[in-house]
């Protein structure tokens, strides 16, 4: 008697239950092919990334499997929109540990093809692996723009006015949250301020409905993953300006501004922190309008916090009465 | 005074160090953006796959980063080749733990950096973590083919032959050779087998050499990760095919055919162990030649190993008296 081999292995079996569903897009063959195929769209430049979310470093093991699926996925889609790129599709990576509970799975790829449905990314493919440690998940997302219309970090130029969407520093105050019981309390935070933190940093929301503004408007763009203050500096590095803000200036959350009204010192967790997943963008003077009634249609607030100049490449966010800030750690960093 | 925060973090100097020279591609802006752009090939599909490699799961802590590089970027490069696509380019999350050595990442940079070269597909884009635990790798490639003409799992018809590259079970055995050091000895390898079987497991040979044959002659395709029997079930499954290859027509190493001599039990590991990389093809009779020689002149060989028949979706492999081979573990399966 020969045990018939033609049976899927455990792990085809998987894949089929929980990612096979979510896998609609023609080209990626129901994930049972060893590739996926997708013809470009004509006069299409593809625009690619790829970022990774590992259970201990960029989420806690007890976060919920819905918050891991829609942070692996949103980290790349909000690189897509500060490129100006519309999403194509992903593939995705995603390793877990021998002892994962199946409900575990089922909670990752419903959430996962809810978002993947609702910003139309569909998933391509992917890898199944054991992790010796905790869930690892890597995703690569495509997107597209019209040929040479990708939104460069190079773009800005001297005389561009620096913006940013929605409110900075919320999902590093979230983080604190996480970490120190006593925080909310110190900070004075009502439940909903509370709350609106910690959601901020579980599950970031990435700016895609700006990114055709973006095209139109934007000559230099980045999205804020580091911290402003440093993914300010990478914008300035890039282009060869100098850009200062105004601390002043930077959009804040009732949340943030209370943090901040009771402990002062959380102006550097709120520049550094990073994990915004807003956008920068560099707007000629001119275009500013523009940008703002654009992202406005899309409920999308765009403040303005300083201006790049031509001179160091250095980013620097000056107080009311001239100042630069100094920072300990300008910017995250994993090493 | 302010400290300046214009300055690289470690990590972005890491990237610039060891990465940067990699990424020669015009479309990676020198690894200075949030994403990459690249034009794609006028009339081509995109085929696109990810594979990642895991410390303690794809490979020994103490293997050479140099190998670790190759396998990483060279398991996906086979899935282009099985594909019948030319490698445009990869994207790559690499993950390090707190402690690793410098002289680590650089031997991992310039192997990766030479395969790169070699196979013609450069370093697009990645994402450098943190690891709590070992380094992981995940590698998504992309490469091309004229619209339409991707090489199928699921294009094998009934009376194809089926054919297959190189020889199969080495990896499988050299894998054994790293964990029992006595299997050496009790196989009667001499020091050139050994190091065979070794190096077979440590560093994949893929066969992008004759997807453009595969494109020309094959009707279905795929690389062999699982083992040779899970994953010939899975040529059959997707097709809707059955297969019968003969166990003696399997081609084996001068090393393999020692082992098994000495121990015929490994005809189960050679057969279910996987990590080959080699390519199962189907062919139609009348193209099997063609195949063959345009797979000679890559210094290639491609062994015929069975037939396809429209019977059960089922892949068996016959011994010389007509029995079906028994397997206690099919194909390998992370779960």
């Amino acid at each position: 008697m020969s045990k018939r081999d033609d049976e899927p292995s455990p792990e085809d079996r998987l894949i089929e239950k929980y990612f096979r569903p979510i896998a609609t897009h023609p080209g990626a063959f129901g994930l049972a092919d060893d590739a996926a195929a997708i013809a470009p769209p004509a006069g299409c430049d593809l625009v690619l990334t790829t970022d990774g979310v590992i259970s201990g470093v960029h989420f806690f093991p007890d976060d919920p499997p819905q918050a891991v699926a829609r942070k692996a996925l949103r980290i790349n889609l909000s690189d897509l929109a500060a490129k100006g790129a519309e999403p194509l599709a992903f593939l995705m990576a995603i390793a877990l540990p021998e002892n994962f509970a199946p409900g575990w799975l089922e909670g990752f790829a419903r959430a996962l093809g809810e978002d993947a449905a609702f910003y139309r990314c569909p998933l391509l493919g992917g890898d199944t692996d054991r992790s010796p440690g905790g869930v690892t998940v890597h995703i690569a997302a495509f997107g597209s723009v019209p040929h040479g219309t990708m939104v460069r970090r190079a773009g800005a130029r001297p005389g561009d006015r620096i913006v940013v969407t929605g409110t900075i520093g919320d999902a590093a105050l979230g983080l604190v949250l996480r970490r120190d019981k006593t925080a909310a309390e110190r900070w004075r935070l009502d439940d909903a301020m509370r709350q609106h933190l910690l959601d901020r940093y579980l599950v970031p929301q990435p700016r895609n409905a700006i990114a055709e503004a973006l095209r139109r408007y934007a000559s230099a763009a980045i999205d804020v993953s580091d911290g402003l203050a440093g993914d300010l500096a990478k914008l300035a590095r890039a282009s060869g300006v100098g850009i200062d803000a105004a601390v002043e200036a930077v959009p804040l959350s009732a949340a943030a501004r209370r943090a901040l009204a009771a402990e002062p010192a959380v102006i550097e967790t709120i520049l550094t922190g990073g994990e915004d997943f807003e956008i920068i963008a560099a707007v000629a003077p001119d275009k500013v309008e523009g940008l703002r009634a654009a992202a406005a249609s899309a409920s999308l607030e765009v403040t303005e916090i300083g201006v790049a100049a031509a001179q160091t490449r250095e980013a620097r966010f000056l107080t009311r009465d001239g100042r630069a800030l100094a920072f300990k750690r300008p910017s995250y960093s994993h090493f």
